[in-house]
């Protein structure tokens, strides 16, 4: 089934991401079945949007019955590629890095810290968590014998191009940068950005504008 | 020349956004002009995306003779609203809402974090940087006192909306959520959302289905 969703648009993604959620909470809470309105209520979106982003993987749920909870949380789990864990290593041990590295949030997902990463020597050593720094020289050995799957860069805008060529070169296909920068990666290479100034300042113009 | 600013699209803000943060790297460099070029290939796009994305506001820079680094800069900054200091509270002092209150990319942006607040005793009165967490409910009467303008929502998915009701009713018009749900506001307040799992899984997905 998996050539087919490969031009899913991202938005789509996400909204499944959101849906796996909710989904574990009505599971939490014992639920067993759920409608395509009590998962847009959630999600924010219209029960037509729900229906047409889960038909894209067949036929899910029976009208008037609503889905299966445990069904669609396996579906989308696969469909996302959840199945396994993903190892991730952080590279980068300031504060935002630290915190990311003992974020609860990733671990519940499937996503794995193996390794944090730092250029300063009074960093390597410090424990994070289950955790210790390591020096930032031991990234390309550590990748060769844990195979992380993604990195995340909590570094300064100007160490974060050259990171970024060293963990691509390593062999890594997936990044998620912190870093406030524009990178560049070769075609294969998926790249993601966060850049929490950014944000701020889409609020900043939000409210000036507003006035 | 504020008015016909309102709808220019999110992703314009955002790379002015960038520019700027190049253009203050040039300038600390002590260069005083810069090509529509130059500044393309800082970030990632094309010289006419930058002539088209500043040609919004009024023309800024000479044909042959690039910008006037200082001056688009002040532009910028002005078109942005960070002519003055943005005051920002955080609501959430677990990992995430720590360090972000640390974070000094946005102190050297003008958002200065006015308070920290959370729920747990255990962690009122702890010290972050120059700031001690306060108590939840001391939110309402310190946003009365102090003014802040920004709220950033650092807290688990469950506290959020209830969270964000509240700094709405205190009169604030734009949030930073990291918190991992979906989150309604009224008309005339901007959400924006960082949802760290979900890149993880935008990025888990992208490496399922390259495969």
């Amino acid at each position: 089934m998996h050539s087919p969703l490969k031009h899913i648009a991202e938005s789509t993604v996400r909204r499944l991401s959101l849906y796996l959620r909710f989904l574990e909470e009505f599971e939490a809470r014992g639920q067993s079945t759920v409608s395509s309105g009590e998962l847009a209520r959630s999600g924010g979106t219209t029960s037509a949007q729900v229906r047409k982003d889960l038909s894209f993987f067949g036929s899910f749920g029976k009208r008037g019955l609503g889905y299966d909870v445990k069904d669609l949380i396996a579906s989308i789990r696969e469909i996302l590629g959840l199945e396994h864990p993903w190892p991730v290593v952080i590279i980068g041990a300031g504060k935002i890095g630290a915190a990311l590295a003992q974020y609860r949030g990733f671990t519940s997902r499937g996503f794995h810290v193996v390794g944090v990463y730092d250029s300063d020597p009074a960093k390597v050593g410090n424990a994070l968590g289950a955790l210790q720094v390591r020096a930032l020289t031991d990234l390309e050995a550590d990748i060769a014998q844990h195979h992380p799957r993604i990195a995340v860069l909590a570094v300064p805008a100007e160490a974060a191009q050259p990171i970024v060529d060293r963990v691509v070169a390593a062999g890594l296909r997936a990044i998620l940068s912190f870093a406030p920068a524009p990178l560049l990666v070769p075609a294969g290479v998926t790249l993601r950005a966060v850049n929490m100034a950014t944000e701020l300042e889409i609020l900043a113009y939000s409210l000036t504008h507003a006035e």
